[in-house]
């Protein structure tokens, strides 16, 4: 299988997974813009792109899916997602398959305020989201929402510019210097997240490893243990039901009083989907299935262990500057 | 030689590195305060230890280092370096090197208000620091100081609650509020850093590598390459004159209108020497000779290459609760 991962960036230990369970029945070919990307030492081949903005970047991608025969195409980074969406005709033409959901989903994951909408008319339990302060307003004086809220940007990824906003006051400045914020009702339950498999042969849901924090009480940062609740299982699925990936996916949870919720969803490998494969759910193995071989995956949703640990920390790549100045290829 | 790594922590690519050059010639003893540290994971032996400021914390250590007859001890986290400095005599007592500073210079080290004062007073050059909001405002209003400043803690790490600040006013206010606080002149030159060993026989300090950051446009972070130049060595060697160290040490520096100027010292394994080994500057072939052949390595400041890049990456130790809870002993 040729795969090609777009702007791999430093996902050294997925490339290491993919290797751990293909061996040479894999070609890894990445791209980055930066001949910095540590990655690309875990690469059979790469290619420096422009970025992702630049006019000529999906015909610079079509070319080195035909130069290299591509099999299937992912993409590393949230805003690249959406643009391989929208051609995923021209991906398929040249026989790739696109590990990208399809465009009005990877719509909906990029756009906070269409998701909670979206997952409101279709009844998934989600976080309560306002598009303006005066949605809100409307809301607040109803009694309908409190504060303490919580703020972030309309389309950002993750947690990047997300913050907890005390006051009224502080709350209609924030909103109107800043009007691509979102607001959102504060979360006072657990956290946690889950890392999904969506066949590309079946299009069902055919794996979720969930997963929690582990609270230490010195540097418990990056640490994650596994666990198990059908619960959860059952909310995912439902909720699986109303958007249309294609491939790996991680999906943010909430538990509260009882109940899960839906925070977000990255649509490409989640950057600790690395637990997952620890623990067994292979993902490589799928996307092989599916790619080679034709073949939808059988159903393994809670197939792994719980209590498996994860734990995080720095490694390195090193190398001389002329070695990766000279490594990356132009298209 | 059997090394004692305290508070090891996340420091898996440095055991590593030690079992590179030592291969069985090393037995990597560790401790830790938590079962989820992941550089338990590349040790001979754990032992779970109480917080460094415990009343037990020393004798346990010490009855550590007899019951697997330690040779060398060092910490990985800097309130713990002072301690071990003050008992220095009791490892020595058991035939314990300890790499880390002599006393003075660990205290010295720990306090950026009086290693300003030192380096002042012996003539090395260091940024301008005011320990109070008041000598701040002398200087102020003779000229000899301008704003805006950086604030940060006295005895902190790293940049930990460091942060640039705009306005006299503000200046005044966060100074009363948080007396801990220590107010440096604003550098604008570029930051660099020098991994150093001091012989632990010879006193002379027998390599430096220094390296800066590499500034790309994207993702930026955690990118160094190395480069060489005599001044800095020049700099380097005659500050270490007025210290007494002990083993491996990081020092940070400012480069600006041609000088060197001392930041900071961390009289440890750098957070970043994977760089230096990686360059081939082998500070665990420096400790064997060291501690176990009881001989002064030869100086070998520069002997490595430029330009030689190391780009740093997310890793795991994935592992079940059950061995994580079983593999520490107690002592």
């Amino acid at each position: 299988m040729n795969i090609l991962f777009c702007s791999v960036g430093r996902r050294c230990e997925l490339l290491k997974d993919f290797r751990k369970t293909l061996g040479d029945k894999v070609r890894i070919v990445v791209t980055d813009n930066s001949p910095y990307a540590p990655a690309l030492a875990f690469s059979d081949m790469s290619y420096k792109v422009p970025l992702i903005t630049d006019e000529n970047y999906i015909p610079m991608i079509l070319d080195i899916c035909k130069k290299e025969k591509i099999n299937a195409i992912t993409t590393l980074i949230d805003p690249e997602i959406s643009i391989l969406a929208d051609h995923r005709a021209e991906f398929e033409a040249l026989g790739v398959e696109v590990l990208a959901p399809y465009k009005e989903t990877a719509d909906l994951c990029f756009d906070k305020y269409e998701m909670f909408k979206y997952l409101s008319e279709k009844g998934v339990r989600t976080v309560k989201t306002y598009g303006t302060f005066e949605d809100f307003d409307k809301d607040y004086k109803e009694g309908k929402i409190s504060l303490p809220v919580f703020v972030k940007p309309r389309t950002g990824s993750g947690s990047v510019g997300a913050r907890r906003v005390e006051s009224y006051e502080l709350l209609k400045e924030v909103m109107e210097r800043s009007p691509e914020l979102i607001i959102q009702e504060l979360m006072t339950g657990k956290d946690m997240d889950a890392d999904l498999y969506v066949d590309t042969v079946s299009g069902e849901v055919i794996a979720i490893f969930s997963k929690k924090k582990i609270s230490t009480t010195i540097g418990g940062a990056n640490k994650t243990i596994s666990f198990k609740d059908e619960k959860l299982f059952e909310f995912v699925k439902d909720a699986m039901k109303v958007f249309k990936f294609n491939g790996p996916l991680d999906m943010d949870l909430f538990f509260q009083n009882g109940e899960y919720y839906l925070s977000e969803i990255n649509p490409r490998f989640g950057g600790a989907y690395l637990h997952a494969y620890g623990a067994g759910v292979d993902f490589p193995s799928f996307i092989y299935r599916n790619v080679m071989e034709k073949e939808a995956n059988k159903q393994q949703i809670g197939q792994y262990n719980e209590n498996v640990v994860m734990m995080m920390y720095d490694s390195v790549v090193i190398d001389t500057l002329d070695n990766l100045q000279e490594r990356m290829k132009e298209v």
